[in-house]
């Protein structure tokens, strides 16, 4: 068994820096999963141990050991000690309750490591030089203005520009139909709170967007998941779901779905819209993929086929602008709207003003418009190289279809091999990590994620895109000839 | 009767301006309305009439009157017409669903209107420079990171550096237990969310601030609101109010409270942190203004007293470095952390993070400690001037106590004479605006607010502090005057 102790003590714990020990430590944890110094099921030392083998205060392991606990990458077993997380057997990993969390905490990934999970545009897509000009252009035109609060509903121009940039898709509205949020994730979540009690229910696809079963769950809302095929959800439980479970929402993402990348041809898109105007069941359209298209444009959104004003439009800048400003927006109208308004300014008052206005300056000069077209042709290069590797380096029974947007590759491991919960710990010793597919799918369905992974094959160059496939190829030969019995035949 | 047509006819509709026309209608509106060009109770044109009179489309004069409408300075009656909404008689004018909502619409006042409304720092005090130059030295550090997702729980430097900014006050915690939140009001609403289902009750004071109302309406979450002297909340009721309403959360902002101004002394903190502990219910600390102290020092925090992690302490920087922003705080450990990082992760992914590492920056520097210094300097002498107005201009019966600290003049006008809702009304004919006593009670009790005021000294210079107040007063015994019966004897 490695310990941590022999790579901690002495060299690499800096008592003189800015970082408090408690994060070296952390640091140092995880690194060491990543590289795969050592490996799940480890033991770590007792706190008080390596407190004193490092010469640091105990509480400054606790609290790295506390931390990292929550993050999933360490478990503790009350009596046995504080253990490296992942699986030993076939036992999966306990997941933990805030989705969005575990993707996310690949923030604290080494650089080696190649990640294949948050679905963020590639750092060499986030126009730096581009947004200090934005920003030092919209605070010498608005002064003092761009840093006082905003109007709850959002920056009036901004919301006219966003009028605009979703008229060609046919979408026609006004700017008061336009309400800002927090990035796309606000949206969602403010709309769910405005339309939905606790125990009331949304009805979704599964799998579905994370940030969907998370805010659900927080807010104490159900979900009812149906079942999709290669044109994204299936309709023909739709009606039944309606007449059982009584939806307050139904929530589809029909272009460059995540995680399947699915696209939802014209009429299964008219035939959702015609059950839900029927049942009076407003339908949050989750857009924020739309605009990555790399073949041809997507069918118009459901919200261009709305003529009662039921659908609810949804979309953000984070995917293809810049996540970090967390600029979104939700179009509705009516007593939609205003409940929406209603929530919103009471999470936040208002959405950040520079921000607002940061966004709306991309977009008045055009600059936006020729930033998406860079973005797709990178998007679509990168989605072929990963897409070849994929096809080199996977085992037979590897599956996925070829997405003609978005960012995702939705893969499915040949189904007599590892889980994808196995592959992921045995990954992360690869450094390479992803996205487990049973996250997508809600508690009743999490089986049928099981040997599914998504990939986002966006954030990486291509070479890193090749090499962290094949090392995913590399982990998953490796983890069928370690299960399989010695002197055994090979599985595959 | 003032009819509108006769101003807007023929010049200040511009049909090539960016605005659109429905927008410039609004504002054309409210000008009027806070110029005192017209009255409560005046009736506007039809949407067709007057549509024809300014050869533009009816749809952009529907639009105008319906969003003004939503704002409250407009009300329908079916089969009569639009008028002017307020006061015509006694009647007071109808509070609108959203407080916020209603404080927040001040900003669409024309520049002549003297606003005491909003809560925000005056906007000589942002300072635009130095926040450029800040987000330019963060934008050369950071690069790209500066405009990725950040971490869920916020920027590390920034919670360590507010670990450290709270540490003078007798608050000892790591950045661990620092979580970075949209505002303060974020900070709140994540709270009140954590920790409360729908029909769970929160206990705070009455009055009390208006996020927090708004919070527990949307949310579908009672509000009890217990009795306030001079020290801030009394405590004989809170015992029990904790027997007969079993609160999920006590609300309380102890040092310099909104609206009243009230400063809790030491061993009132103490009591209610004993009571809270004993019976298990978390208190929710607002210290959003503890830092604009103008005489002495407040008293510890209840965080600074708390040993069992019972007391969540939330603040920010709206009220002493940049609003727009939108960085605010919440302290808290163990499972009221854990479950605060769900509620605020489903919420909006994560702050933004150029705006969390420009405060932060701010920190770093030193900046903001003497920004804070003139701040306080400047807002004591608007405070003072504040006050001279108050006893020079306004009528023997109205009733104040000198704030030692935060931003706001909680006022009693004579209980004899108009009601604050009537004296609004006028005063937004004198071009001078309030809010109304009424909003910062819960439901069951707004009476007791119709003849309080809240005015924010803070954000006009003392010229026109001393200028808005005149017209308060000037406005209130004009307001008598129209009452009194002609021939009779003034009522004061």
């Amino acid at each position: 068994m490695t310990t941590i102790r022999a790579d901690l003590h002495g060299t690499r714990i800096d008592k003189d820096a800015e970082e408090p020990i408690y994060r070296q430590l952390i640091r140092i944890i995880r690194d060491q999963i990543a590289t795969g110094t050592w490996h799940a099921g480890d033991r770590l030392p007792a706190t008080r141990d390596l407190a004193d083998e490092l010469n640091i205060s105990r509480i400054s392991v606790v609290n790295a050991y506390a931390e990292l606990r929550e993050s999933g990458l360490l478990s503790a077993h009350t009596g046995r000690g504080t253990f490296v997380a992942g699986v030993s057997s076939r036992e999966p990993r306990q997941l933990p309750a805030n989705a969005l969390s575990y993707v996310m905490s690949d923030f604290h990934l080494a650089p080696g490591v190649i990640t294949f999970s948050i679905g963020t545009p590639a750092e060499e897509f986030l126009p730096v030089a581009a947004t200090r000009q934005a920003m030092n252009a919209v605070l010498d035109r608005d002064g003092a203005a761009a840093l006082n609060y905003e109007e709850m509903e959002g920056y009036q121009p901004l919301r006219s520009a966003i009028a605009d940039f979703v008229a060609p898709s046919g979408i026609t509205v006004r700017s008061g139909q336009v309400l800002i949020t927090g990035g796309t994730q606000q949206a969602i979540d403010s709309t769910v709170q405005a339309l939905c009690s606790e125990n009331d229910t949304i009805l979704t696809s599964n799998p579905t967007y994370l940030g969907v079963l998370d805010t659900a769950r927080v807010r104490r809302v159900n979900v009812v998941g149906l079942p999709m095929d290669a044109h994204g959800l299936c309709l023909d439980q739709v009606e039944r779901t309606i007449h059982d479970y009584h939806p307050k929402l139904i929530y589809v993402t029909p272009t460059h779905h995540n995680p399947t990348g699915t696209v939802m041809p014209i009429h299964r898109r008219r035939q959702l819209l015609e059950l839900a105007t029927h049942y009076r069941i407003p339908i949050l359209e989750d857009a924020v993929y739309s605009e990555l298209h790399y073949s041809s444009t997507p069918p118009p959104p459901i919200k261009a086929l709305d003529t009662e004003g039921i659908v609810l439009y949804a979309s953000g800048f984070s995917k293809i602008l810049i996540p970090g400003l967390r600029i979104g927006f939700v179009i509705a109208s009516g007593v939609l709207r205003e409940r929406l308004l209603s929530v919103k300014s009471a999470a936040d008052l208002c959405t950040p003003t520079l921000n607002q206005r940061t966004v709306h300056y991309y977009m008045e000069t055009g600059a936006l418009g020729g930033h998406l077209d860079r973005l797709r042709r990178a998007c679509r290069e990168r989605r072929d190289a990963a897409v070849n590797a994929l096809r080199d380096c996977m085992p037979r029974g590897t599956h996925f279809e070829v997405p003609t947007g978005g960012v995702y590759l939705w893969v499915r491991l040949p189904v007599d091999g590892p889980s994808a919960q196995e592959l992921h710990a045995a990954a992360v010793g690869h450094q390479v990590t992803f996205v487990v597919g049973s996250l997508f799918y809600t508690d009743s369905d999490k089986a049928s994620g099981t040997h599914w992974i998504r990939l986002n094959f966006s954030a990486q160059p291509v070479d890193r895109i090749r090499e962290g496939i094949r090392r995913i190829g590399t982990a998953w030969h490796a983890l069928v000839a370690s299960q399989t019995p010695s002197g055994g035949k090979p599985m595959l």
